[in-house]
């Protein structure tokens, strides 16, 4: 039998352990330990790591600190706006969805799109009339409203400026909402923290899965679509190689096509995926990139390497101890 | 002095001779050598290889009967639905944007993207809202209604089915559009002919880029998008490795990764530009995928391989010869 393995982010960036206190810590800890519990008994009875990836996305979505689902940031119009990306590494099938609104769980119609449709991403108006037609679970805006995401807006629309998620000191400003500069150089800055959900799992059978789920970023405007929900930028499955979940700066994961720039090192140079990944981040980094990713491969092995001074994260392998940090 | 190069495509698919008319191909001709003349202008006059893509996309969107710009095909609801991608290989910045509507020059606003704002791709009403503040060049829809694409839609949607671009005999049937089905075996069928336009440059200095622009499928629904405004997916740049630009069925371009697959196996396998090309064309095969994309690197080479019956393309480079084909 094939050695399991299961791995989880819940957004990467500044996380600093004298900005946290003891309790919103062990909140924390506690969302990532029940997510992993939930994936780990799927793969642990046998289960398949589709399964055990969408679930443990579900869970994390359902956990209101993290920017996902029941916890998306608001966006400039005081909406919650989602994106989400599931691909299996058996098929090299995939399924994502972008803009999506009052869904529960992304993930869920992320699946849908790939097992129902001939399509790959589906986007806005559109996904939710797909979303409609297959049935899921719809929420009241009431649902997505959190008054720790709702504050975050109102000091963004203050500050007229764009903001990523995980801001534990003070907010990171990235970005001057109606006045555009021209010199690229001094536009895109590092956020200080980031915010995304993901799993990665490799069953007993060795195929492996990911996923990737985000409320984006808060006061966004313009219809901005991160890495979330692309194929080989935020997420990417293939057995041959490995399954990836990206968390951190978008854009910078966009240019840097790093899902798959893991999956490429190690079929065209041959690493392993701990090198794979650690190279991956690097050239991430090289390239002005903040943020991390958690990988498997299909003989179970688990990286999750991170450029900034945090990432939440977790992951379960061999005897099923559950490992779970926070930062550096 | 670095040696310049053009390579342009006008879409791949089931392009056959025997069933294209005289007067047909030599439309597609010009419109190919049109094109390939304004980039070669620019470049020949010193001008960059960013300039160079931007005005030979605007020129293929000019162009009618390619799928993109002027020619977009309608989506179910009758509306015209644009999506493009502009990559700069000097600086690694990209933008771009998808969801269009009532813009004359996609590309245009994808350059926008890259150089006004933080982000890389903007979709939907907020690209619109993005492209009014910039003041670009908006058409009113009669300007995008083109009859041989309103009978193309009229037709799919009598067959209740979506359909990629160019057809030239008979309609491919893609999609049911009411009706979904399980088995991923059956549902991801190739479309005969498939609508996209690109291009991509080396200037006198070796700097590349690529731009990619398209009208998406006819009678599509569900805003789903394809691979072309996707970084990594339908178009990418880096001086360090390639430019590239796809064309084909775009959900397989997606899940194999296809432009950055390219430059990661010049950059991670050490293949010349030729080789790379080719390979990925060989793995986009392998996993069932249909199109071509045109290639170029920081030397001035050239690669335009596909795996259709034709691609409508064409090449510039050394003395100025301007070399114009469509079929196999």
């Amino acid at each position: 039998m094939n050695k399991i393995a299961l791995a989880i982010h819940g957004g990467a960036g500044t996380i600093l352990k004298s900005e946290m206190t003891a309790e919103l810590e062990k909140e924390y800890r506690n969302g990532l330990q029940n997510a992993l519990e939930t994936g780990w008994n799927i793969l642990r009875k046998g289960g398949n790591a589709l399964d055990a990836v969408e679930l443990t996305v579900v869970e994390l979505e359902n956990f209101s600190l993290f920017n996902a689902g029941h916890g998306a940031v608001f966006t400039h119009d005081g909406k919650n706006e989602m994106d989400a990306c599931l691909m299996d590494g058996k098929t090299l099938r995939a399924g994502a969805v972008a803009f999506l609104r009052n869904v529960k769980h992304p993930i869920k119609l992320a699946r849908l799109v790939m097992e129902k449709t001939p399509h790959v991403l589906l986007a806005g108006e559109g996904a939710n009339e797909f979303a409609e037609e297959m049935n899921v679970e719809f929420e009241t805006d009431d649902y997505f409203f959190t008054d720790f995401r709702y504050q975050q807006l109102l000091q963004a629309r203050e500050n007229h400026r764009v903001q990523l998620d995980h801001t534990i000191d003070e907010l990171q400003l990235i970005e001057e909402e109606t006045q555009f500069q021209t010199n690229p150089k001094s536009k895109i800055q590092n956020p200080k923290s980031l915010g995304t959900v993901g799993a990665v799992a490799c069953d007993k059978d060795g195929n492996i899965a990911a996923g990737t789920s985000t409320g984006g970023m808060t006061n966004k405007k313009f219809g901005r679509i991160g890495d979330t929900p692309l194929v080989g930028l935020g997420n990417y499955a293939d057995n041959l190689t490995c399954a990836v979940s990206c968390t951190g700066h978008g854009e910078f994961f966009m240019l840097g096509v790093t899902a798959y720039d893991v999956a490429a090192r190690m079929k065209y140079k041959n690493l392993n995926l701990e090198d794979a990944a650690r190279e991956a981040i690097e050239y991430l980094t090289e390239i002005g990139g903040e943020g991390g990713l958690i990988a498997v491969d299909a003989l179970g092995n688990v990286a999750l390497p991170f450029n900034s001074a945090g990432m939440y994260r977790g992951f379960v392998m061999g005897i099923g101890e559950i490992i779970v940090d926070i930062y550096k």
